[in-house]
């Protein structure tokens, strides 16, 4: 099981929180509003900096998929996204892009009308990943990703799946116990008083579960 | 009716066509690409060198609404994108905004299942614009964005629609004719061997129809 930092904030700040939490992760997400910020220059900063880790840029691709993904992955990135309520065509294209690097495509069923489904549809195309996402804008409502994780992994008991969306160490245990190939946690490390400490604490209770 | 040039390619490339076009223009659009290339430091670059045009800045958002488009704005855009198919709550977020910003949201209705209703509810939210968009990567499967815009115009007389998917010189008569407020056009501007003179055909055609 893999530990993702989905980095958000600007530069100083995310680079600041990937050097301390660094021993305790395995992926780097560049998220969504990080790219914003800086675009793909910020790739080739992890790169030179963290050598080891595995790199994902969040495009969260939505259309011209072979073109995107090529940035990312020209950029020195591992993973990109895509999302999974783009058209088939969309996902076909970013896969080529991975294929042709050799790297990965995650896609995101955020906003996916049927998570099953088009999980099944999306591992057929030949995505490497699956995530399982609540959308920051509404985890205010108390939604949290765990009964989708749940559903997905009933149905399909060995799909790559990852999952996102207010992770934190009081929620991890109930996370980990559904076997996500990959747990994505952003602001309960980022946005601690002590990052490396709450990296470590999410790693440890992962860990646990590392037979599975 | 308002020309919209999408620039997706890399700086030097996307800041030359800008240059050749900036007569024949209103909107100045920062493609995805170009945002994955070189984050929103383009919008301030942008900024000093166009001042008078419109600086639109396609983020696609998909969640976290309100940080992501104020990132764009503060960065000196005048509108950013939101995905129909985002949570209501992320796009009421990003029209939070750019309220607080004094600026605009344009809607993409890419992937939308029911433009017709989609719009009408994006409208209701407050979205200022919203874009019939055929995807780049089904352009090629011959669809084009002039049904979809053909009938939301017939169901919404007044909405204030912009159109966006394979326009060129011999497609922008039938599509003008369907008075969208915004005509977006990418490659068939940046792609010409004079992008200036394919502009300006453009420009000159749907001035045409400027009494609609």
């Amino acid at each position: 099981m893999l530990l993702q930092i989905a980095l958000d904030d600007a530069w100083e700040i995310s680079a600041s929180v990937a050097r301390a939490v660094q021993s305790s992760i395995d992926i780097i997400e560049i998220g969504t509003p990080l790219i914003y910020h800086e675009g793909m220059a910020i790739a080739h900063r992890l790169r030179r900096e963290f050598p080891r880790h595995i790199i994902l840029a969040d495009l969260k691709i939505m259309d011209a998929g072979e073109t995107e993904a090529s940035i990312a992955f020209e950029a020195g990135c591992d993973i990109v996204s895509v999302l999974a309520v783009a058209h088939p065509s969309t996902v076909l294209g970013t896969i080529r892009a991975a294929r042709r690097f050799g790297k990965r495509v995650m896609a995101d069923l955020i906003q996916a009308p049927d998570p099953v489904e088009s999980c099944r549809k999306l591992i057929d195309m030949g995505c490497d990943i699956v995530c399982v996402h609540t959308a920051h804008d509404i985890q205010s409502q108390h939604t949290t990703p765990l009964q989708s994780l749940q559903r997905l992994r009933q149905v399909l008991p060995d799909a790559p799946l990852a999952v996102a969306g207010g992770i934190s160490a009081s929620t991890i245990d109930d996370v980990a116990a559904w076997a996500p190939r990959i747990v994505i946690v952003g602001s309960a490390i980022t946005g601690a008083a002590d990052p490396a400490g709450a990296a470590q604490e999410i790693r440890n209770r992962m860990d646990a579960y590392a037979h599975i």
